[in-house]
């Protein structure tokens, strides 16, 4: 399956990463390729400059649309030809995943309304305002409704994105590939440490 | 302080942006930069390419030098101007820390000799041929040894980062990055699930 991450400037840079670690190592099954609103190099705050394919490549779909969160997600939820781009591409692919405050971005296209999602908890009363009508969790881990799978902050990605392998392939699939990079997966979707 | 990383070809994703996303959102204290053998686009097999400047722009040292592992160290080990350049560079720099195979590469520089270390778990006898005289210690999230941190595989780079940070800035300090990232911090170096 084709994996399409959207990037944007500040990007936070685990939300991408994390899932990145996770799908990236299981070449039989994903192939990873970075997204910008107009192509080109990407730079958050953190150093990290990734360079990528304009959106439009990928505007008739993609398998799986990661959209990740981070500062950027202020300005860009205003963007409304970058909104339109990920409308657009989240009703034709067949798994759209949002990490942190990347649901804002997707509340922001009116997909989400009337289902569950979750987002950052720090940034929570923030992300709800750019989707009244999104049925949003304040407490998990991560969410998944259809085709939707939204996490919590940062490291919840990772969770999430197991999750969305153990949904695909089976528990024991997720755990090995967890067990592969030593990392405690936290299981229990509904369970959220950082309210 | 300085933060540089050290990227080759086949670098494990993880063990590089897991240090970036905690060390890269303290910008009073930490600036991170990204340095190869010649500097220029490193890649890795996920999909991520990433700029870097020439590793002689730090041959006299750094605040904070951090080595990640990944299938690429299987090919570095015996590249000697590369191992030769982590040496001066691991002299000279206040702290230096390797995630996951990172550690075969200080190892094969000496520099490990008669200190505690450990690396990925699934890699362990792998990365112990590299260093004889390296107390290499199996069981051990991360070990601290003066200046050198090592973490075991992949994900581990992350708690021993969050270690680094307790062991500068106080416990407290190294929690409330956690806190901010959504991330379960493993805070015991000495325990390892991943044997």
């Amino acid at each position: 399956m084709k994996v399409g991450i959207l990037l944007f400037e500040d990007f936070e840079t685990l939300d991408v990463f994390g899932p990145v670690e996770i799908l990236g190592r299981l070449k039989d099954h994903y192939q990873v390729s970075f997204y910008s609103q107009s192509g080109g190099l990407v730079k958050n705050t953190h150093g990290v400059a990734i360079d990528t394919k304009p959106l439009e490549s990928i505007i008739g779909g993609i398998d799986i649309f990661l959209i990740p969160g981070g500062f950027g997600t202020r300005k860009e939820v205003n963007n409304n030809t970058l909104i339109d781009a990920i409308k657009q591409i989240s009703e034709l692919s067949k798994y759209i995943l949002t990490v942190c405050t990347g649901s804002a971005l997707l509340a922001k296209t009116g997909l989400l309304d009337n289902r569950i999602a979750t987002s950052n908890k720090r940034a929570f009363d923030w992300v709800i305002t750019n989707g009244k009508n999104v049925q949003w969790i304040r407490k998990a881990r991560w969410t998944v409704d259809d085709k939707y799978y939204a996490s919590s902050g940062v490291s919840a990605g990772m969770d999430m994105t197991l999750g969305f392998l153990q949904d695909r392939h089976g528990e024991a699939f997720a755990k090995d590939v967890a067990f592969q990079i030593e990392y405690h997966w936290q299981e229990d979707k509904d369970n959220d440490d950082f309210l």
